[in-house]
């Protein structure tokens, strides 16, 4: 199939939801989208022409797939950072590069750059696989209790972080076993934050910078439930100090693409917690809420595009995740979300329900963050647990029954 | 490829750029879309993971294609009703439904019903093959020169429609060779409009109606050019009449999808011009410009879903098509359109360039309906024609370099 349009085509390593809603976005621009997926039945893969089906840690695999795509980009930070820079070497830019990229697949080496570009983080240390609880102990004894601790590599979603309120014995059994598997760790400070923020940026090889409107993360289990944009209340320079702060990363780091900027809003300001260079749950929203998308954004970037407006359509937009509930069948649920509230934006990424997984978001938008964000709460919660409404709900209907 | 999530599978029949931007809509959606397209290059077959290729006009193509689908539509009016008679016949929901489809697949059909139901038409009159030259005459003697005369079936973008000044020997030799290929021919006064506009209206099975604002469409030589919604200044009960209408017909020919209704701005009122029951491009800019795209509607629709919001996302939008120049890439073109205005959007379908065919479409968004049609049109320009802005403009360059 040649291209009539000499169009370019972007190669997107993995095939998660992530991917699945830039192709949406490549559809639009008439680029094509090619993904390394792991099957046929990844969410993207669903819905793309161009689908090669491989291991995006093999280095055939990801070289096979690399073959005639302009750029290579990724939907995820685990390509191990060798075989990019292999591809890169055959010819093909990766975008975000592997001398940006290692700050998101590395907590250590992230924390460390952090702070030598003056980046405030919280407190934190290698911990040393040789005597683990003692150094804990002694951590502790200058941050005190809980402690975070955090593998360095490969984690996500709230897998690969404990907060250890003690060194009792479960958190020492915890701890040994990590260092057995040789899981590499990071121990830092439990920061008492008042709420989590996040600030997506976007930064082109040539240099060209944009920043989305910083929003409020609302975390339930370390997986992110609820995002508001923007940040209800926030103070006008913290947003600006957030966003100034996330550009400034992108800039040192030679980010190409997208980068997320996971903050703690605390009393002694803002304190970075996580980066990620790809599109970011925490910018779900702007597919409704922003004259450009994240998905468009970031193929705008790694194709060094001008980039796009990052204007609000509404004063607020709020993502709510759908997690999967006990009922596999998702759709009939449409019916009802859809009846009662026609503003309401429902997507699914094509993947199989299971319970706690995240299978998809709604988006509502308007003018009362509060209103706004009990329209997507009703929604997701809706699509989660259908009439019964939750757990909760179902017990209470099941006493009421007996 | 089993669906985990027992999501529905839609089949659109044609696979030109509305079934590729349902795809948009679709994957969002979480719905399946299947598209029998006419080539493995077609604008949809490129970013569609479900693609037969077929003849849309052949009744084995369209069984083997709707087998599997939860509910069949289309892409154009040209599936013949006989087949989709069939199809449904077989079990498979088509909508829009043979006898709502057939209103906009056969000019006469519609003018006799739209007659029936009291809304208001030009004057008109079927061409009787016996002596057509005669009868124009006639005709004109009641309604004046120019005539507008329109193939019965199967035109579309100014194809099948020819405006008359007199019956001189070219226009009659026109009229001799189309009866002589057996063309079926409508006559019709020559409307003196202020202007051309659009109603889009959605309606599903279950009756559920919803009106977008009215919108303006330019037009040039028979092709669309440019659509501006709402319609400047528009008078508010003229508008509130125009959605009604649309409604009322959807109401009446009982449609399950898409409604768009062309009309006629003029001294004496509305009038409808032509029907289409799909996407269409006088709704492109709902993409951007309205919080449900009509995609995304006409899915809904068709699936007999609640219909979503048709709010306007800014107090004007303005789409601009994409004609082909004579230069085949239009990429290159993207950087100076994304740099010249980080707000406008940028569609692209895939297509071959061609000079004055539409290969995409630009949307531009604001409060000002004059500058915000500038900055769509000088979009749309500059793919078309890149740095040279225009034959006219490129004359002038060639004059001043001698």
């Amino acid at each position: 199939m040649t291209d009539p349009a000499q169009m370019p085509v972007v190669g997107m390593a993995g095939g998660g939801q992530l991917a699945r809603m830039t192709q949406q976005a490549a559809i639009g621009l008439g680029v094509s989208l090619r993904v390394l997926a792991g099957s046929a039945d990844d969410s993207a893969a669903r819905v793309c022409a161009d689908v090669r089906v491989g291991d995006d840690s093999s280095l055939d695999d990801l070289r096979a797939f690399a073959k005639g795509c302009d750029v290579v980009t990724f939907d995820h930070e685990h390509v191990p950072e060798a075989h990019i820079r292999d591809l890169e070497a055959s010819g093909v830019p990766c975008r975000p590069g592997p001398d940006a990229l290692r700050h998101a697949q590395d907590k250590l080496v992230m924390r460390r750059r952090l702070g030598e570009i003056g980046a405030p983080v919280p407190a934190y240390s290698h911990v040393p696989p040789s005597a683990p609880p003692a150094f804990l102990e002694s951590f502790a004894r200058e941050h005190g209790w809980p402690l975070v601790l955090k593998a360095v590599r490969g984690g996500y979603d709230g897998k690969g972080v404990w907060v250890l309120e003690g060194l009792g014995r479960e958190e020492a059994d915890l701890v040994g076993r990590l260092t057995g598997q040789g899981v590499d760790l990071l121990v830092e400070e439990h920061v008492a934050f008042r709420r989590e923020l996040a600030a997506l940026v976007a930064r082109s090889p040539h240099g060209q910078g944009a920043a989305y409107p910083v929003v409020e993360t609302v975390q339930e289990d370390g997986i992110c439930v609820e995002v508001i944009a923007p940040a209800p209340g926030l103070d006008g320079d913290l947003a600006a100090e957030a966003q100034r702060l996330a550009l400034d990363i992108a800039d040192r780091l030679g980010v190409a693409g997208l980068l997320a900027v996971e903050l703690f809003e605390t009393d002694r300001g803002l304190l970075v917690n996580e980066l990620a260079m790809r599109p970011h749950n925490s910018g779900h929203w702007t597919i409704e809420g922003a004259r450009t998308s994240q998905f468009e954004q970031h193929l705008r970037a790694v194709l060094d595009l001008p980039l796009g407006s990052t204007e609000p359509t509404a004063p607020y937009t709020v993502m709510a995740n759908v997690l999967g509930g006990d009922d596999p069948a998702l759709y009939p649920r449409y019916l009802h979300v859809m009846a009662h509230d026609p503003g309401v934006k429902v997507h699914f990424y094509g993947k199989g329900v299971r319970p706690g997984r995240k299978i998809g978001h709604v988006t509502a938008l308007g003018s009362d963050p509060d209103e706004v964000r009990e329209r997507a709460r009703h929604a997701a919660d809706y699509l989660r647990w259908g009439p019964a409404m939750g757990p909760a709900a179902r017990d209470e209907t099941k006493e009421d029954a007996s």
